[in-house]
């Protein structure tokens, strides 16, 4: 049997234009890593954001880290004080993985 | 500690050209947002849809929403109805938010 | 009710470069399906990898595949010999299929 470690999956939505605060706050927070996928397009609390937009503003990423469930208060608090003037989704899942010492 | 809500994930991947009448299925039954990728590619029921091909028809998006329990139900069954003569995948998962009223 | 079946979510994140070998053992090992989410950057155990890079390199890719927990160990175990001289996230989680006959 593969051994499986229990982490924290979460997964961010936010205007490309916070994206780099973000990802430097998981880092400050300890996260080991992050995938980042640019260019998604979305709706949600301020309207269409699409990514064929002439402007980047309203672009929106979506940022995925996985983390200690230690860590998960920290980083969630961190997120909501970038995101209070912002749209952005902020969503916790359970995980397992393969490899403890990655995460 | 942060707040965090119960809430419904659902991960949809369709045909590029499904994609439209599936965003509005979600509106229509209540979503309050969701995030699309486009330019996904897949292998599944149909074979390879690769987002290489001249023609936009075999591409894939992938859409995400994140709902209350209550309204899962009803997205499911309409999703179902659009896909009956396509490929497609629904799948719903447990996750937990920190703006309950985004939702 | 929408009749809901219960199955593993795999999201597994590699260098472009490795997913070909990837999916053919996803193939191999009997999943039915995944989807591919290329241009992917990150930062993991072996520094930023951004798709703004001139080289393919150090791209990476996201693969999601849903199959049944009978093949979940298989996989596992596939991956992981294949991840062992490279980075790459392997992550598993719960999630329920509409359509049983799939996955």
């Amino acid at each position: 049997m593969a051994e499986l470690y229990p982490k924290k999956r979460i997964d961010i939505v936010v205007e490309s234009t916070l994206a780099p605060d973000m990802m430097q706050m998981l880092e400050d927070q300890g996260a080991k890593g992050y995938t980042m996928i640019s260019e998604v397009a979305g709706k949600g609390q301020r309207g269409i954001r699409n990514h064929g937009h002439v402007t980047d503003v309203f672009r929106n990423v979506l940022i995925i880290t996985i983390v200690d469930e230690a860590m998960l208060d920290n980083i969630l608090e961190s997120a909501n004080k970038l995101l209070v003037n912002y749209a952005g989704i902020v969503a916790v899942s359970d995980v397992e993985v393969m490899r403890d010492d990655h995460f």
